[in-house]
């Protein structure tokens, strides 16, 4: 019987990779996605496409205004850089840093977990292409693993929570090499940290520059429609 | 000056006297509800009258549905237990432990005290009276603390969380004596699982029976209305 995992899908390439990484371990998907406040909702609609693409069985979609408690340029009112290159964004943490956001997110996943009965948490966390936020480093991920069994009524009886992070150490273009490997449709996805209206993404947003740079490193078309005087 | 301190304020006894402690102790208190789908809203309403009451400079009540995830007697269809004894509370963990709740509260307070600058989260959590909730134990917190420093830019700067829990050893009683001393109007909480519609105490659930308890070993007198059926 395929054990349930929750799964964090924000809608973008990672959270994809990483759900096709956990179903193609044979787990049943569980999928959580975050309505935080985040400034569009563009996100959320394509968390439920790739959630339905992907084969999940249930996908919740959450609401946790996180604006209510700001310091984020996701959630409050401070421009998303950009046009910054690799240097610049290695450079120290970012103002696109939610305080505590994975560990918020982990936290809630854990509590659907129980009341699921599952026992594996998956992220797609990334340590190296954009190393400047502390909660997705390895060392933290292991921490959170550790709560996890002594915060809960499971983990008291003796469950062992895993978080799983499958694309911690992989660069984007890895990420997106293996998302193309398992059959996740990129069409579906939306990285973009500063969409417009119509939820075209920047180009230009440390994200989309990622993004690009990730999809052009792998050999693999982007299916994102960037502005036209976006560089190659 | 005095350092911020994030309270997690629920409205019951417990809570107000953390939030009297860390006030005692000169923070200056901003306190963090959360409206997660109780039963009532009588516990929140309780919470503002003691969050002005004890002077708290912010209080956010952040709403955070976990209903959507259930899987207690808090938060889902699932009844009460009414009119057990201490032996019975002991017998393992309560259908009132609502999944991952201390971990997602404490999160979430580690978010708001990154952007408020504070470093010290307090919790009225207690492990004596009523020790069924393992995210209510010292080595639980502990293990929580050396989280929040690994999951924050704060904490990668360099900043250390604090997570106080002033009354994890703590029998009901002596929190009573305590809050009292420290001026808290205890008519102004509230603590019952399962109110009438008025928002009167049930006086025989879990959480009416310790309080009932703790004020009568305390000498203190108290204010809650019980029903007249209820033993004294």
């Amino acid at each position: 019987m395929a054990r349930k995992a929750v799964v964090l899908l924000s809608g973008g390439v990672d959270s994809a990779t990483a759900l096709a990484v956990a179903r193609g371990k044979g787990h049943e998907t569980c999928a959580l996605t975050f309505d935080y406040g985040q400034r569009h909702k563009i996100e959320l609609e394509a968390a439920r496409r790739v959630a339905r693409f992907l084969g999940a069985t249930e996908h919740l979609v959450l609401e946790l205004n996180l604006r209510r408690i700001g310091g984020s340029a996701l959630t409050a009112g401070i421009d998303v850089p950009k046009n910054r290159d690799a240097r610049a964004m290695a450079a120290g943490i970012p103002v696109t840093y939610v305080p505590a956001r994975n560990t918020v997110f982990l936290s809630i996943a854990l509590g659907w977990a129980e009341v699921l009965g599952a026992r594996d948490l998956f992220i797609g966390v990334n340590a190296i292409d954009y190393s400047g936020y502390p909660d997705c480093r390895p060392e933290y991920l292991q921490q959170f693993e550790r709560l996890a069994s002594l915060a809960t009524k499971a983990g008291a009886e003796g469950a062992i929570f895993r978080v799983h992070a499958p694309l911690v150490r992989l660069t984007k273009a890895d990420i997106i090499r293996k998302g193309a490997a398992l059959g996740v449709d990129f069409s579906l996805t939306h990285s973009c940290y500063d969409p417009s209206e119509s939820g075209s993404p920047c180009g230009a947003c440390d994200s989309c520059i990622l993004r690009r740079k990730g999809f052009v490193e792998a050999g693999v078309r982007d299916p994102a429609a960037y502005p036209p005087d976006t560089p190659a």
